[in-house]
């Protein structure tokens, strides 16, 4: 079967093509030149099936949400549930990273707990079978590598982050900056960096990167190419090492794209506001406008536990300016495994942020809510502030904890309501589309 | 008694300009030039004398938290509680804005609660009164409104949000721009406009500003020039309205520090992020480098619940170029007066904003913990890492609901720790302030 980027290329507009463009409000035909061009990928399987969702140029940045158990915490049950929340919270996109348990068994409930595109790391599988079976995870045989790719992807994965882009020359170039500030932070990353320094062998994932390409291609999973050595802190970003990687995945972003693989560009991290904008100029240059999938950024890095809120703030700006999948952050990162309140609160912050983003991203139709929102709100008409909002169960218990006296206005200002006040005074003045 | 600027201009040294001086790590002599300018203004009050806090140029920048009864809501004790809050959590100034109950009381209590700067906006209590009094707030006198400046500034106020920028020109501009998509927001601005229009009059704060400058100046509290017509909606971001109101409060500020008084500029409100850079130079250009207060901004219209996240995203952006206070916004607005939680929740959101801000606005001191936080965690240092975070209770109590096997990592990824496995392949290759 062909993927979604040879039949784009074959003018072919595919069932999912189709669902994107009703999705977005774009017509079949921009979607099927996006796709064409690698613009725009569809995470998708065909063994499995999930919900077409389309990411990049010309639509709604997406938000991922990882989950996933770690050597520490092994619940299924409770992934099951943060797999639920997520897609619940409004995810676009989820990611199965477990680590710990039975990897087989957690992967499976949670493909089967949703409906969304499911991705995943393969590294992380490996690792740990190979330190399970010989006790030493740079013991890992390229070939059950490969064999486990296919596995994953039989088992349904619609993207899968692949740390292709990490080769020796990129590794020379992070031992001659003086290694880093805040080292590196990617544990597949880590652990395939370990793997070649012990064996002194080139990543088998960079060589022989038209293998990884030819699983991926039979399934039509998405090939997302991993940031093993993203930069984990402020002073980090914009280093060396990160845009060497950053440059290698942008080649093999073309290569694979040629090939007739979809494929996704994975950027970090931790960027501080100013450098966002130029790292994704950078990015869409080097890889000729393939979709970028950013972590946040986040923005600084002195708030542990407020790393939904510093994530949102850099996630804004990178959807602004032209981030395609922004992977949540929840408030326990850098301090532990999220549970589901952590998923449900990033979830939503980051969809918040892609919101904002997307207002500068698409001026016109990105604002076109807020405009009917500010209208309901001069109007005092909550029922359909309500409608309009992104999260309205948690305006409602907000509002509904603190009821008014009045119920046109609200506890925050009751009797001295200034919205009732000025629409009495200027409602005749109004004029064009502000009626 | 002289106010600091005119003691500024004279070359003294104030004990609040060298109490600012050496919180900041700037020299005294740095504050006194820039309080002289105008450029620096410090909340004082000779009947309270609070801590002595610095907001403009050069100084890190500042977050307000507001609390008050509504007239739905009044509770003394939770006024007290949540001014307490807003201090413990690390606001620099607080704003008593109640507008039910007995306001001289509350006002009393809260400012005997905190020793931070408390600000408040006396139009609420004039015409509160008016409208006890003769049943309708139009009626106020403007001789009593000079005389409750007057006895709130007694009380020890050490900035007073006063709306004298509003006038008949402006309210011409807002009618002949056919009014608003999300109106007039400001209480006080809406309760001004309403008695210029229903008494024929011109605003008695803009025909008789100097003497509400002549009021402030003999406590030395700063006169910040409120946004009364401040755009409460996205679309209404940068209207005419907006920016007549602006204008004339950029002018203000000029004669009111030529006249020898502290002068603020108040800012909005609702701004889509691609319009904040160009706001705030407008505002530094117009009123010749006076510190601007801005009230977030918010980012979007559409996220009611979260709008302590939408407002930390616009604040970012807003004290990256140049806001210099920023008002924090908490999760209960547009929905409820905010409760202590709401307070706590919105001080720390506007503070993380704030930092990330002065991360830009100084990129070289302003990434300093930045540098050292990257370190903490890449030797897995976890006592360092609390230190240095903004909110160390926050994150030690996240980390300790999950408590890690093994106390060098987290929950996270337990063994499979990438900070622990980078670290031992490229230890040695540490070179200069990365060691």
């Amino acid at each position: 079967m062909k993927t979604q980027i040879e039949q784009a290329r074959e003018g072919i507009i595919t069932p999912q093509m189709a669902a994107v463009a009703a999705e977005e409000h774009v017509s079949p035909e921009y979607v099927c030149r996006m796709v064409a061009e690698g613009k725009v990928v569809i995470p998708w399987n065909h063994v499995r099936a999930p919900k077409a969702v389309g990411i990049g140029k010309g639509l709604r940045t997406k938000v991922n949400a990882s989950i996933g158990t770690s050597s520490d915490i092994v619940d299924y049950e409770a992934e099951v549930r943060k797999a639920r929340a997520a897609q619940e919270s409004g995810a676009d996109t989820l990611m199965e990273l477990s680590v710990g348990g039975d990897l087989d068994r957690v992967r499976r409930e949670v493909i089967a707990a949703v409906d969304l595109p499911v991705g995943n790391v393969p590294l992380y599988q490996a690792f740990c079978e190979a330190a399970r079976k010989y006790g030493d995870p740079n013991r890992l045989d390229p070939e059950m590598l490969f064999d486990l790719i296919e596995r994953q992807c039989a088992d349904g994965m619609a993207f899968m982050a692949v740390h292709c882009g990490i080769n020796l020359y990129t590794i020379e170039r992070l031992r001659r900056q003086g290694y880093r500030y805040g080292g590196l932070v990617s544990k597949g990353g880590v652990s395939m960096v370990g793997w070649m320094m012990a064996n002194g062998r080139e990543n088998p994932l960079y060589e022989q990167f038209d293998r990884v390409v030819g699983i991926l291609k039979k399934y039509d999973t998405v090939l997302s190419l991993g940031n093993g050595l993203r930069a984990g802190a402020i002073h980090d970003s914009s280093d060396r090492a990160q845009i060497q990687e950053l440059l290698i995945n942008c080649e093999l972003a073309e290569m694979g794209r040629e090939m007739g693989c979809q494929m996704l560009v994975e950027g970090p991290g931790h960027v501080p506001l100013d450098e966002v904008e130029g790292n994704i100029q950078l990015q869409k240059r080097m890889s000729g406008g393939a979709p970028y999938y950013m972590l946040g950024p986040i923005s600084t890095d002195v708030a542990p536990g407020f790393d939904h809120i510093t994530a949102a703030i850099g996630a804004a700006q990178s959807s602004r300016f032209g981030a395609d999948l922004i992977c949540y952050i929840t408030p326990a990162e850098h301090l532990a495994l999220p549970n589901e309140e952590d998923v449900r609160q990033g979830v939503k912050a980051a969809r918040v942020a892609a919101y904002i983003g997307d207002m500068n991203k698409y001026p016109e139709k990105g604002r076109e809510r807020d405009r009917e929102m500010s209208k309901a709100r001069r109007d005092l008409d909550w029922q359909r502030q309500f409608e309009l909002a992104l999260y309205p169960e948690d305006a409602r218990a907000i509002r509904a904890s603190r009821t008014p006296e009045d119920e046109a206005t609200c506890t925050m200002c009751g009797d001295f309501c200034a919205s009732r006040g000025a629409g009495r005074l200027f409602a005749g003045d109004l004029r064009g589309d502000k009626v």
